[in-house]
């Protein structure tokens, strides 16, 4: 994996902001896209995830396990900067330390009055820039 | 189709923002997603797509056929707002009058120096708002 790509993807990721997509897939090809933005990419391979609403994504998940966080932002130009991680669910927590960890950092964001009904583990498989035009 | 959705659906992507994207798949459940602005929905039904790089996104739809296209803004205070739209391609056009429409679209944007490879056509299939969050 590209170094310079797994630093823009933690930094941008761990960020949390708004912005932050995760699109998801079930076995008929329907897509979803949902705003998944309590995640921490916790090591150069995985990314743990929040999961308090977001049941259309979470069932997608469930059935065909693969799915791709993007993190979009733009400066005063309009000039788009960001990132897309390519991921496969590899673990479903309702208690444990990957859980509260979660919990805390849920805890410190405006939908701290949700709650938590699991923690994703995501297994990074690729990472993309947003734009590979040339 | 609720008709404030289609609204919404139709202001907001006509805008054409530069936080519009399209989320799509391959054969085997491998998730892209895109930043895809150039596009028109032209009526309640269909939405028209300036194709000039994404190829990713555009052998996907070749393969699966299907996609869902997310605007998401953001006000002063950070609050979302946006719109999910589900699509099925149904044409792929390199002429004619929905190609010329979309190459004088594309002529208004930074990409105008891009060839237009393809106008894609899309039938919407479903809209949903951005959060379903009870």
């Amino acid at each position: 994996m590209d170094k310079d790509l797994l630093e823009k993807a933690r930094e941008l990721l761990n960020r949390n902001l708004p912005s932050t997509t995760l699109s998801t897939v079930d076995k008929d090809y329907n897509v979803n896209v949902a705003v998944i933005s309590v995640l921490e990419m916790i090591d150069d391979e995985t990314i743990l995830c929040a999961r308090f609403g977001a049941d259309r994504t979470y069932a997608n998940l469930l059935s065909t396990r693969k799915g791709v966080f993007m993190v979009l932002t733009f400066d005063e130009f309009q000039t788009k900067e960001g990132i897309r991680v390519a991921v496969e669910m590899i673990g479903d927590e309702t208690g444990g330390p990957h859980y509260q960890r979660m919990r805390d950092r849920l805890d410190q964001t405006r939908y701290k009055r949700f709650p938590l009904k699991n923690c994703l583990i995501f297994k990074i498989t690729g990472i993309l820039p947003i734009s590979t035009l040339k």
